[in-house]
């Protein structure tokens, strides 16, 4: 289950903050500029910038200079990792539960 | 989307450390101690306790006294949360692929 563990902590790191979810949220309807993403959430540029560096390292997404100002867009990043490992941990807590039930109906049936 | 954005941020955070992902995986296997958790990773007892605490925080384990140690164990989460908000951003992707791919269309079908 665990692979490529440092590009799932940046993915997972990246994730654990609710503007830079908002911004990957935003992003979503189309790409837009450090100022117009700063704007809503009432932060400031510097601070804007922060998350969007944090949001590039985990590839999720890309900047481009246009002039003087820089354009972020979604990148390529299906969360195809998170998702995995996400799915992982499910099916072996499933398994777990089987287990357990098999377990319960073996104990079951020993007492009768 | 944005649901429940305080419990999010801790699961996220709590699965950014390829430690913390790697104890939840060793107690799918069975509960076990602090000790018997810091012991493969040679890690201190200190460090580990700390671990322990932010996987208690994000409700991922539960732990219990026990005499002197100190028992951990896979709490009810199955990180609903985090599949919610993944599969959400996966569809709004697959939603903007879509938009894309009907503009092309109708680009190409203007070109005719």
């Amino acid at each position: 289950m665990v692979q490529y563990p440092q590009q799932l902590d940046r993915t997972f790191g990246a994730l654990a903050d609710p503007t830079r979810r908002a911004v990957l949220e935003r992003l979503g309807q189309g790409s837009a500029t450090i100022t117009e993403l700063a704007e809503p959430f009432g932060i400031t540029l510097t601070g804007m910038k922060k998350h969007v560096r944090v949001l590039e390292e985990a590839q999720l997404i890309a900047t481009e200079k246009v002039g003087r100002t820089r354009r972020c867009r979604l990148g390529p990043h299906r969360l195809e990792d998170v998702h995995g490992w996400t799915e992982g941990y499910r099916r072996m807590l499933d398994e777990r539960l089987d287990r357990f039930g098999e377990l319960l109906e073996r104990t079951k049936g020993a007492s009768q």
